[in-house]
């Protein structure tokens, strides 16, 4: 890096979303978004591959999360317990969150272009989870399966959390919705 | 339409299968296409709005099939049992499919754009699914969580099936990955 900017990539992610907010993902371009943060254009680039991505910058750091924690999840756990801990510690990564994730979230639900994004790093995150399940000696096709219900499950609670008030945290709503999903598969 | 065309979206969809095994689907055109189909282009974007469309000319006949079979299922089961019924279904729309969904299933994996172009189908059903069964008076919350849980077991068994010699039917596919998810969530 040439200068110093410190906390340059949240910054980036601070003002794309408040012009996002403003004007639309579209309408903002990534001069604008440099711009509002006390940035150059260049800086942007180095930190960020396209407008998209400025608003996903955690998702690597999610992963890596991710992966860590469920390779050190109990070896006796199923795969499914496995991924239960994992969401259960993924809580943690959205402390004092809230605000920022429910706006975070309205704006990717008003673009297609952003619901897109998401969707492939959801499965990025699925496919993560399936090998590590994999490398922890789960047969294919079950860690396969309790990845992508693990994500659907993750998914879900994400989005109650996000459209809630912000009094409980993550880890409580990805809670009730594996119990929920329990209780389902139960056929109760 | 201007003259008679039989079977047009079948045909294209077959050339453009054939043209992307061959050459790759970033190398083909819409042009291409509709002349190995023996059609013109513009008869192509009349059936298609691009070439990642044409491998999807069947989602929104299985969207359409997922709600009405949902909508017919007893009024007695649970979100997820509703659910099951549905997918147990779905294997008739793929009857004697096998080896083309097999081809279309290798040539989407191969492109980022044609996993992308999945991905949102596969969320537009979800939301499908979530959305009929809120109408069946299921609580918005376990509607959703249901969804998004059947469309994972679905992708799951879809993508076991297509991975399969074609010996067994869809549906003993479907049907597998759900007992192993009510075993999973059972922690057995």
């Amino acid at each position: 890096m040439s200068r110093w900017e410190p906390n340059a990539r949240g910054r980036l992610e601070r003002a794309a979303l408040d012009l996002y907010r403003e004007r639309g993902f579209e309408q903002t371009t990534a001069a604008q978004i440099a711009e509002r943060a006390g940035l150059t254009e260049r800086t942007f680039f180095r930190h960020y591959a396209d407008k998209r991505e400025v608003l996903f910058g955690g998702a690597s750091q999610m992963e890596k999360f991710f992966v860590e924690t469920l390779s050190g999840a109990p070896e006796s756990s199923g795969p499914l317990d496995a991924v239960a801990a994992t969401l259960d510690a993924a809580g943690e990564l959205f402390e004092g969150r809230h605000e920022f994730a429910r706006q975070r979230q309205d704006v990717i639900m008003a673009s297609p272009e952003l619901r897109e994004r998401e969707l492939n790093k959801l499965a990025s995150l699925s496919r993560a989870v399936a090998d590590t399940l994999e490398q922890r000696g789960v047969p294919a096709d079950a860690a396969h399966l309790a990845a992508e219900v693990g994500i659907a499950v993750f998914k879900v609670g994400f989005e109650r959390w996000t459209g809630s008030e912000g009094t409980r945290p993550l880890e409580e709503f990805l809670g009730d919705a594996l119990r929920e999903l329990r209780e389902m598969a139960a056929g109760r």
